[in-house]
């Protein structure tokens, strides 16, 4: 990308770094961080960027000002009413979804405020999401007359079809204890105590063989969609791969001599 | 159908149509509305119908009496016993519960008192539920020596495997507590304030665009057994679609200019 | 086997029957019961002795000592260190799971203590669990630098994905209450009441029709993979066959006589 854009996706996708773990801010605070057509492409590059980096341990997304994310740039959508410009912009951002669901090592999302619509399914894409006690959630396109299709992609793989059905015709709001109960995200933490458990999350995955960690996130994927007896198969490959790393002899030894393990790295 | 037919249906299944919600109300209350071949047909001609009015905008399923349904009509069964005949019962049965399925509506059940064997399938097959706090739920075929299989394939797209199977073996009830948080319902209202929460649901469903709820609907059921990448294609070939119907264009720019859509209808 | 196998692989291994339910329990205490190579084989050799047992109606699996199931006998893992001795190993491992899924009759887990990575397997993998307040289950091999491949397949078959995967990147411990709620442990009883609750459970399958109980855990597993089409196709065949069983006609009879029914047996 030019210098110009660079500096563009900057300001509204901050990246920081600290000790192998990643956060991606999505900084559009005024318009509660939605995902206009430049959001979903500064998201798309820093995800390919990230998907070489054989330092980095974990990704946060995180996000600026009151909301965490209110879905698509209705606005913007607007502006360009017609189809084939549609039919890109979910390409678009299905791609974005599906690059954090293959990125090789874990997602969290990091949720205060309100999700909603796209930004539901964002929470949803991840692979492990904390939120305030004070967050809500919604895919609440319905309301105005855009049924949250996409999104239920995300939603109906985390969500029981049920809960996730009346959420999707209704539009309503479900509080961070439902999202919890439901699936939809799996850690809560108190308002003020949300980076804390955001740093106790990614400093648990941090303690890990990177190996370790990468082995397991792309083999939870693939096996998901397997019979069982070719999940097995699978599983049981990756397995004995993990055993002959030599992380898994030094983490062994270590818990059988009662010491703390000390990684390879990557 | 003939006209003595329609009379006899007409009594052991009531129909009702308040603002393009039809509410089926099974009516055999001295039999817990237990599914006859009667019953069936009468469900399967409503359903038929429902399905090429587009004025309908959601299907409410409530039943008569003390019970919402008992599952199927033992006595009939027994009266009959060849293998034929109950081959032919189940198809017809399932028959009925993939027509809600495949409605393009969406259908509540509307659970009071208890919901058993087929009864409880019923309630699993509709695409949302709402159900006293005193309704309770099984599937207790295996008491009668009857392991509800065909239940089973409804209770099992709803309710993790080890909650349904415990269900499935030993019979036993489970509270609307309990059926809310395995997915079995979606929604639980206080015993006296059943109809007021029916009501609350409808109302929010024939706020939003039809033509965003029909073709939600759809999408929803026929992505669910994609592979992520297939569904991800699909949804958003939908979502395009539905961005370029009017409502879309009237939500948005409603939403937008901070006043109330006016659909277009159908 | 031989005779010596068969006395080391009773003292590893205990059987115990009482009315048609077989007790396994894992008898190697002082290594937390962890799955060596041996315990693989004798479990293997019950349970192939069992599928063919028409007299017995469940299996339970319990344990001695404080924990249910410490996983895999990492000590032996590491004297091996080769990668078709683990590939051989995770095969036996995952084919003693197909074979507690395919058992005719229902297996529940009797847990007590801590179940880990295998351990937790282990209770993912029967049909049914029930496990004291005070139990704790975790995938923890990812702390040794082993991410638990293998478990994930079961684990991610009962609890949502972002749950499960939580669990296996963190290794962190949940309780009964939260293994309940994910739907990895069917039943939670008090410390000092979980043989009644097992009692209770095995009590009430075995009130059941021995054919019915059979012909369900055959078809939910079956039909779970299907298509909802398939899969009704499938239920109404076999609903239909169980039907003409004498046990469905003595259990639906009993019903509407308001009598205990007479099972014809196996």
């Amino acid at each position: 990308m030019s210098a110009q854009q660079a500096l563009s996706h900057a300001s509204i996708l901050l990246r920081e770094e600290q000790g192998g773990v990643v956060t991606l801010t999505l900084n559009r605070p005024a318009q509660f961080n939605a995902l206009s057509e430049e959001m979903l492409s500064a998201l798309q590059e820093s995800l390919d960027d990230l998907k070489q980096d054989e330092t980095v341990r974990c990704v946060v997304i995180a996000a600026s000002g009151k909301a965490f994310c209110a879905g698509h740039d209705l606005k913007q959508m607007r502006a360009n009413p017609r189809q084939d410009y549609y039919e890109a912009l979910f390409a678009r951002c299905s791609r974005v979804m599906q690059a954090i669901v293959n990125l090789p090592v874990p997602v969290i999302a990091r949720v205060h405020g309100m999700a909603t619509a796209a930004g539901c399914q964002l929470v949803a894409s991840c692979d492990l999401a904390i939120a305030t006690e004070s967050a809500t959630f919604a895919v609440s396109g319905i309301n105005v007359g855009l049924f949250c299709s996409t999104p239920a992609v995300a939603l109906s793989r985390n969500v029981s079809p049920k809960h996730a059905f009346d959420m999707l015709v209704t539009g309503r709001f479900i509080s961070s204890a439902e999202a919890l109960s439901f699936g939809l995200v799996s850690r809560v933490a108190p308002d003020a105590e949300l980076d804390e458990a955001v740093a106790a999350l990614t400093a648990s995955i941090c303690a890990k063989s990177p190996v370790a960690i990468r082995t397991g996130k792309a083999m939870f994927g693939r096996q998901r969609s397997m019979s069982l007896e070719e999940a097995y198969s699978y599983a049981g490959n990756v397995m004995a791969c993990n055993m002959m790393a030599e992380d898994a002899a030094e983490g062994i030894d270590a818990f059988i001599e009662k010491r703390k393990p000390v990684w390879k790295g990557r």
